[in-house]
């Protein structure tokens, strides 16, 4: 991580590794969600991560690296977090609402780091990467703003 | 966390856990920063960070509660992931780049909690909170804005 160069492969070795993880857990996700709406946005979100990965997999190799990952604790932090909410919370809607946080949570991270790579690889000149990192880029924001609108659902849910 | 209000306890206990944390983290970063504007923000946020505890006393005291924190364990990776930026990287201007992302992924993430518990506080009836909470938010979008500015000014430095 001498330069930004370095700066910039560190945070995508980071972020290759979140979305890996990421992957592995919607399904997971999925299957604890109480409402169907929630169920099939996580179902949808593992989909496009899917496509996320084989983006950041483009991205290795414009660089002329192999994909590799740099473990993450952000995100395994708040995956651990969001286990412990579907283990522990008892309410199927407010379970359903602390799933959506954590998720939403994964999201911002993965906002903030796009965000960042982009600004990166702009500087570095790498046309390709950033155009790859802007696709995965928006699906965050879209998966985001869904999560929020389904999160208004569950708790007009537990009002009733 | 069996129920919202559970939920709620547990995210105003990480996020005061995670504001405590950067409370003592800020000093440093403002202590490395090469540019005098990013050491300035940081002294800044270090101040309004000390009232956004206040108020989260506040919204413990609303809930007859004493102020404690439970681990946070994706601001703790954030974090040493930034200390390891300050250590590794040696030019000054990629550093103050890795560490305004590492402040904007902090930021972020407060953005999402406090998002969530302002959503889940109205739907619980603490309009007192959801105010504190709320006040929170707009310090910690204002200071994501004010990094995003700053990331441009450190990038357009090492471009000359």
């Amino acid at each position: 991580m001498k330069d930004l160069e370095g700066l910039f492969k560190h945070f995508l070795r980071d972020i290759y590794y979140a979305e890996n993880k990421v992957l592995t857990t919607l399904p997971k996700m999925a299957k604890e969600a109480d409402a169907k709406e929630l169920r099939d946005a996580f179902k949808e979100h593992h989909r496009e991560t899917k496509g996320q990965i084989n983006n950041l997999k483009k991205v290795f190799k414009t660089l002329d690296l192999k994909p590799r990952g740099v473990t993450c604790e952000a995100i395994n932090g708040i995956l651990k977090e969001g286990k412990e909410i579907m283990k522990e919370c008892e309410d199927p809607d407010a379970r359903d609402a602390g799933m959506i946080a954590a998720a939403q949570a994964v999201e911002h991270y993965e906002i903030t780091r796009y965000g960042t790579m982009i600004a990166w690889a702009r500087q570095l000149k790498m046309r390709e990467a950033a155009k790859l990192l802007k696709e995965n880029l928006n699906q965050e924001y879209a998966a985001d703003k869904k999560l929020s609108k389904l999160a208004e659902s569950s708790l007009n849910r537990q009002a009733v």
